[in-house]
């Protein structure tokens, strides 16, 4: 019987081990997990840090219990992986409860071993109270540590950072939110960041933007946070200045990397080295607009090479062909999501990238509850193809995005979207749909 | 100078009127319609009757002098065209209120007739309080009617009587809902069309499926309405069964009409006498999907061609290239959303359909106020093709259907939307969003 060994127990890791046997049963299936937990989602622990969510265990999709006896997978938490021999086909594994190591053969192993907090190495590392969040653990000691207090500070304005700057102010903290440019930036353009600013001005939150954390103190019971351009006290500080891909493993045991730093695999999920897969926050992929290499630590994505990876483990012969850079957000009111490249990207990988902004209402102009939202679309000059999108607004914003994101999957022109049958009925869009005038201002652009 | 004359200004008329103005300012453009009212929303009157639109006013997207003194387009209400000689290249016109008729040339010419309602040929056309729904006018008939009534019968389960048996159960109305065989039974399969059923029966209407409308009589100050099981007392009965084209004027012109009994155009919007173009809810158009020619009277269909029709006579060069079938509907509390073909449509087209149902979660399973949604997907067992898809729930269903239907126009797989980079935030969508999950499930039907 053939043995899949797979490290990490997050969404790709989990994925691929339940496609894997789900796929072919006589398969082995061993799950090693640094954490307590598997299968879990740590997109919700803001909501858990507002209170939203009550309990940190309804962050988990399925119980360690559930794999064991349901899935008849072999999941060990609190194991880390301390070493791969690729030529011997063996793990060294440390029980971290027991304190013992073992090793294990394998036949096929998935390295899921994730993203990892992107911090400055020149960070001092004496001072307490200063977290970074990317585990549910992550998330009980940040919540345990805001109760007691009062100023909080956050460094980056990307999607962890300010969803708990909105968790944080809705529990009654005040939040100092530092960011070097503008929210979001690796995300959006400035004209669509903007619409964050606002709706983070309007909730009171203390802003400092093009402000660069250089470093932190203690100061009697503070933190002094650090900044290029001045120095504030405050009680607890989180970085969250964004992700990389956590590929120590990887390296040491020859895998090769791709020029974002993170593994390189071709679309059957498969690393440079014989039987070994790799899937999720570690692994570099294709942007599906731009042809190019990303790195796209986002958790559907992570889900779906997992679950390549486990049915190709298995003998199946699925692919993953990359992802169009799709995220959401909801900041206090605003929702916010993008698709495919910002003009910034677009010119970055070589199109005649032409951008423009429109608002429009999310339902009929006389239907109650109408908002607006502001549409910017990006498109090539050359190929005439959409290129990209982002909205934001107060409802209706999630499916546009989407529905653009599908538009991109296919190739779509901007002719194309100014035809698109798009669905109306006054509590759900107005006749010419926000998407489709943007479209049209697009064409006569172009 | 050359002249355009538009036969109707609903949705697009008006919209061939402003885009041909707008392209080549030197065109005289003549609009006649035959009620009060340009440039109105009709689907909106059953909010209007409801009461959620207190105005009908409100209704009319720009009043008539915003076209007269804006746009210097020359806009005649209460104008009926009585008759076109396509050789004369000459419009015969009534001015309704003066009872005076008159003739005016034209250099071109867009037939915006609309649709009128399909009423039975049998009906006893001698008892007052029967109505249809189809202008503004209407919608103030019926308001005013229904005032006095306490029992309303409503013939017909597409969107006007689904949508008017809300409206009149909210103002505390009885409604019986007669429809011969299920509601939507157009546009939906069985499946789907159940879910109405069901909420139909949760608000307690008065339903009467499978039963035939054989006509109505007056007895004593009620209406009898007869069916082809029983006879039923009503105070007034609204017919809502459906739409045909107006195509009387085309007819007696000689205008070419296709299989659908609309009229007959090519992608530019002209039909087969020279010079004439058709516009909305009386043509034939083009279904994408199955590629066979259907009549779609849809309010963004009729717009987008109506500017088509337009841009051309003001000398441009556009494409309408066809419809998809998108539609959205909200009944009481349940949105209602499909696109491309149901299973019924795509066996009519030749398609060997495969159909999935699922349910899924609108939101992150952890998240408040998540709720349920059926997604019916339907394939090609051949091409692997996605035919179509419906959807109902109490939110995200309509952005998913667009979704949908961008993926329909870029003609992608089942594979495809597996792979699909939709977004995911806990608010909005749960990690693997519904559309990814019925993809996956029809993947292994196929």
């Amino acid at each position: 019987m053939a043995r899949l060994v797979v490290i990490g127990g997050s969404a790709a890791g989990m994925a691929a081990a339940a496609k894997a046997k789900r796929v072919n049963e006589n398969l082995e299936v061993v799950v090693f997990e640094r954490s307590r937990y598997v299968s879990y989602a740590p997109c919700g622990v803001p909501y858990y840090i507002e209170g939203l969510v009550r309990d940190l265990s309804s962050l988990v999709y399925y119980p360690v219990e559930y794999f064991r006896r349901k899935r008849n997978i072999d999941v060990r938490v609190r194991h880390e992986v301390l070493d791969v021999d690729p030529k011997a086909k063996e793990v060294v594994v440390k029980n971290l409860d027991r304190d013992e190591n073992f090793e294990m053969e394998y036949d096929y192993l998935v390295l899921a071993t994730g993203g990892k907090p992107s911090i400055p190495e020149t960070l001092n590392h004496n001072v307490k109270e200063v977290f970074t969040l990317r585990t549910l653990e992550d998330g009980e000691k940040i919540k345990r540590a805001c109760e007691k207090a009062e100023k909080i500070g956050i460094v980056g304005g990307g999607y962890i950072g300010l969803e708990l700057t909105e968790a944080l102010m809705k529990k009654g903290k005040k939040v100092l939110l530092f960011q070097r440019s503008y929210p979001m930036r690796r995300a959006l353009d400035p004209e669509v960041s903007n619409d964050i600013i606002k709706e983070l001005q309007r909730h009171n939150v203390n802003l400092h933007l093009g402000e660069s954390f250089r470093d932190v103190e203690s100061k009697n019971k503070a933190l002094c946070v650090i900044t290029d351009k001045n120095e504030y006290l405050v009680d607890i500080l989180i970085l969250a200045m964004g992700v990389k891909p956590n590929v120590d493993l990887a390296g040491r045991m020859g895998v090769k990397l791709g020029v974002t730093g993170a593994i390189k695999v071709n679309d059957r999920m498969e690393t440079s080295v014989k039987d070994v897969y790799a899937a999720g926050d570690n692994v570099e992929t294709t942007h599906l607009v731009s042809g190019k290499p990303v790195y796209f630590p986002f958790a559907p994505a992570a889900n779906k090479m997992g679950r390549v990876a486990g049915d190709n483990i298995a003998g199946g012969n699925s692919r993953f062909r990359g992802i169009l850079g799709t995220t959401f957000t909801k900041i206090f009111n605003l929702h916010v999501g993008r698709t495919g490249l910002s003009a910034w990207e677009a010119e970055a990988a070589g199109f005649d990238a032409a951008a423009v902004d429109i608002t429009h209402i999310s339902r009929s102009h006389y239907f109650p509850r109408k908002e607006r939202m502001h549409i910017r679309l990006i498109a090539d000059r050359e190929s005439q193809r959409i290129l990209g999108g982002a909205i934001t607004g107060r409802e209706g914003v999630a499916g546009r995005v989407n529905t653009l994101a599908a538009a991109l999957w296919g190739g779509l022109t901007v002719e194309d979207l100014t035809q698109l049958d798009l669905g109306y009925a006054p509590p759900f869009a107005p006749v010419w749909d926000g998407l489709i005038i943007a479209a049209n201002v697009m064409k006569r652009k172009l």
